[in-house]
């Protein structure tokens, strides 16, 4: 049996694409990084539509995104403000974004965008609000394919 | 090259082997996360060392593993009483993990354990100290082999 198919639908959900930790200081944190992986980032990135400069390192079939607030407004300032620098988001990679928002909207979790929006690393992306999943912001993302 | 060769050491961190979810309820955030993986977890664990129950689910090369305390001193309870419910730590899995603990304490980062303990989920681990990493706690982790 395929086990993609689960209950006659297509698993969509991959892989964890990568986890999004927000810092105060990039550079900073990228020097850790670098230390912990003994390899440095492979991508920088600025997403301004979210207030953000990211930075990317691989890690197997992951990636560890780094991110650091651009404006005051920026939700990754707004974070570091009420908890702390620290892990900020899970991005699971999907099939089909636009099919995974529908079902899991159904299913009862809330659309923190109801139309995909871009994000970092060339991707379509939703996350989806943290009160329906115990605490964790779960971002939905697809590669945009040319 | 070998990409595991990097300024003459063998590169030992392989990949994300897991997420740990802090929750309230076990079974409440199991359901949850059932309806996102459309997928059941494959294997509940005890570890009574660390004052957790652990439920686990499989997505890509890693894990989901969420964490109920088993008593109000686990780690566990003081993480949810002072943040909430939400991401505790991200687990690397490494090659060889006493000598990539001796790597990182040379390295400057600070050892939660300064030998290896027994985590859940047939593996040695150890974690970093939080102060070191940007907020995030990291853990190191091996399988036992027979």
């Amino acid at each position: 049996m395929n086990p993609g198919l689960v209950s006659g639908f297509f698993f969509t959900m991959k892989k964890i694409e990568h986890i999004g930790i927000a810092v105060k200081d990039i550079q900073a944190a990228s020097k850790l990084y670098e230390k912990l992986f003994k390899a440095g980032p492979f991508k920088e990135e600025l997403v301004e539509g979210e207030g953000v400069k990211t930075l990317f390192f691989h890690m197997g079939e992951s990636k560890i995104e780094l991110l650091e607030a651009t404006t005051p407004e920026s939700p990754i300032a707004r974070f570091i403000e009420k908890k702390g620098e620290g892990i900020h988001h899970i991005a699971f990679e999907v099939e089909d974004l636009v099919s995974e928002m529908k079902r899991l909207e159904a299913e009862g979790f809330t659309l923190l965008n109801k139309e995909p929006k871009r994000g970092a690393d060339n991707k379509m992306i939703c996350f989806l609000h943290p009160r329906d999943t115990h605490g964790v912001l779960i971002e939905l993302c697809m590669e945009i394919k040319p």
